[in-house]
C-alpha cells in the first residue's frame, strides 16, 4: 500500500558533487555565488564542499575559503562531506554545520577502492569518529551505507548484507551507549531499480520500524527518479539530490558515473503529486541554468529545459 | 497493490520520433541502417516513418523509399504514423504493417493546433477512417488518446475528460458494430507524473476492465521512467519508447519538448526488475550509439553512457 509523505526534506549536494568532479577549474567566487543562490530557493540544507585530500581532489582545495566566505541565510544549513577523522577536524574549523556522521560501504571491495579501508578498518575508524564526537560534544546525527544496491566491483548487493552493515554501525554506537537517529541508503554508482528500493526499504523498516530513512540516488542508468518515486511510495521523506544533475563519483571505477538525481526534476515530480518540498521551483531552475553557465557544458537536468508547468495553469482550462 | 507484468511489449518509435524532429538532414541510407539494426535487437515492432505532409515535415519526404527498402526480419513488424486518411492511403501503398488506428486528443486546443481539427471534426475523420478500413478489410487494432495528462494549451487534463474521449471513440466504433481492442494513453508533451498515471490507468480500468492499455510517455521533465514504473505497477505491459531517447514533438508549442522515454533505459529498468522485454540490451545500446553518430549530437539516453550491469555480475559476489 502506497504511503506517500506529505512533504520531503532535500539535502542539496550539487555544489559539492558537481564542482568536485568537473575537470575544469571553478573559481571560488563562482562556487559561492551558486551556493548562495541555492540557499535562497527554499532549500534548507546545501552541501557546499568536501574536506578531502587536495592532492586527490584539487577542485576542493579551496574548501575552507568557500566555507568561511558563505553568507548565512535564515533556516539554511551549509553542510560538508568528510571521509575520515582528519576531514572532520578540518570541517570543524569552519562555520559549516558539521554533525557527527558514520559511514560504511555495503560493498567491501568498493570500500577498499574508495577509502583504502576494508570493513573492519572502516569500523575502527567509525569508533574513532564516535569517540572524537563524544569528546567534542558533537551529536551523531546520521549514518550512510554506500553502495547499498550494488557496485561495479561486487555486483548486486543483497538487502541482507545492508542489514548486516547497519547492525555493525549500530553495534559501534551501542558500545558508546548511542543509538542511530537517521540512516541514509546510497545508490553510490547507480545500481538501484525501483523494486530494489522498495525491497530494501521494506527490509530495513521491518527490522527497525522507527529508524528515519533517507535515499541518496545516482541517475547513472536513467532510473533515478523512478527509484525516488519508489522510495516516496514507501514513505521515505529525505532525499539527497543535485541541482541540474551536477556531479558524479570520481572514484566509481567507470566512465559513465552520473550525478545524483536532479533536484529540480525531483521537486517538480513531488510538487505535481502534492508532496511539498518548500522549494521555489522557478528560482531553482534559475540556479540550474547558473550551474550550466559556470561549468560551461550541458548538464543532465530535464526540467531546466522542459520548463515547469506553472505558466500553463489556466483557470478556465480542463483542470477539474 | 502492485501488479507488475511478467513481460512487456515495446513499440520502438525512435526512428520516426527522432528523425522527424532533427534539424539536419538524415540520409535515407542512415535511416534504413538504423531501423534494420533495431529490428535485430529483439524488438518486435519498430516505427520506421510517418506519412505526413512533406511541406510541414520535410525530413519524412523519403517515407515511401525507406518503407520499400527495409529488409524484413522474422517476427518484426515495421510500423508507421499517419494522421489522416490521406496518410493512411500512402502508408497502405508500402509493405509496412498498417493496421487501422483511431486517434483523438484529450485537449481540444492541442487537437486544433496539431491537426487543424477540433474534437467534432476529429470524430468525423475517425468515422471516415473506420469506413475506409471496413471497405478495405483492415482491422482496427488500436486507438490513441493524445495529451491524456495535460498540454501547454489546456493545462492539466482530468481523467474524466480522457474517459469522455474514450467513450467518443468507442461510440464511433459502435456505430459500425466494432469494439476497441487496445488503447494507448499518450503523455504527448510531458505533463504526467507517476500518481497521475496510476490515477488515470485506474479510472480507465475501473470503467473498462478488459481493455488492453499501453502508455506513450515523453520525458520532457525527467519523470518519464518514473511514469513508466507507475504504469508497470498497474500491470501495463505495452510501452512506446525511443532508442537513445531520440525525438520529440515538433508541434508541441514549446522549445523543451523532449522525446519519448528511452528504450534501453526502459529495457534496463524492466529486466533489472525481472520483467522480460525480449530485447538484447547490449545490441540496443549499440543502436543508441549508432543513433548518436547519425544525428551528430548527444542524445538523452543514460544507459548508453552508464552501461548495462551484465559485465559486472560476479558469480562469487554479493548477489544472494
Amino acid at each position: 500500500m502506497a504511503d506517500f509523505p506529505s512533504h520531503i526534506h532535500i539535502h542539496e549536494e550539487g555544489p559539492r558533487e558537481g564542482f568536485q568532479i568537473e575537470p575544469g577549474p571553478i573559481s571560488t567566487d563562482d562556487k559561492i555565488r551558486f551556493i548562495e543562490a541555492l540557499a535562497q530557493t527554499g532549500l534548507r540544507e546545501v552541501q557546499a564542499v568536501s574536506f578531502v585530500n587536495p592532492q586527490r581532489v584539487p577542485s576542493m582545495a579551496d574548501a575552507e575559503t568557500v566555507a568561511h566566505r558563505l553568507r548565512p541565510f535564515e533556516g539554511v544549513q551549509y553542510t560538508a562531506v568528510w571521509l575520515n577523522l582528519r576531514g572532520l577536524e578540518r570541517a570543524l574549523t569552519t562555520p559549516l554545520h558539521v554533525p557527527g556522521r558514520l559511514q560504511i560501504s555495503a560493498s567491501e571491495p568498493f570500500s577498499i577502492s574508495n577509502t583504502g579501508k576494508n570493513t573492519e578498518q572502516t569500523l575502527v575508524e567509525q569508533r574513532q569518529v564516535i569517540a572524537y564526537c563524544l569528546a567534542h560534544h558533537i551529536p551523531i546525527e546520521s549514518a550512510i551505507v554506500m553502495t547499498a544496491f550494488g557496485c561495479n566491483l561486487a555486483g548486486h548487493i543483497a538487502p541482507a548484507l545492508v542489514l548486516q552493515r547497519i547492525e555493525q554501525l549500530m553495534g559501534v554506537l551501542q558500545e558508546h551507549g548511542l543509538t542511530l537517529p537517521y540512516l541514509r541508503l546510497a545508490d553510490t554508482v547507480g545500481w538501484a531499480n525501483p523494486n530494489a528500493v522498495t525491497r530494501l526499504i521494506g527490509a530495513v523498516r521491518e527490522r527497525w520500524p522507527d529508524l528515519r530513512l533517507g535515499l541518496h540516488l545516482h541517475d547513472t542508468r536513467g532510473t533515478g527518479l523512478a527509484n525516488a518515486y519508489a522510495g516516496l511510495s514507501m514513505g521515505v521523506d529525505r532525499f539527497d539530490s543535485s541541482c541540474a544533475g551536477l556531479g558524479g563519483c570520481p572514484f566509481a571505477g567507470h566512465q559513465g558515473a552520473a550525478g545524483n538525481i536532479c533536484t529540480e526534476d525531483l521537486v517538480f515530480m513531488c510538487e505535481e503529486m502534492g508532496i511539498h518540498t518548500g522549494v521555489d521551483l522557478e528560482a531553482l531552475i534559475a540556479c540550474a541554468h547558473m550551474a550550466e553557465a559556470i561549468v560551461g557544458h550541458p548538464l543532465p537536468g530535464k526540467l531546466m529545459r522542459g520548463g515547469s508547468l506553472s505558466r500553463y495553469q489556466h483557470p478556465g482550462g480542463s483542470h477539474a
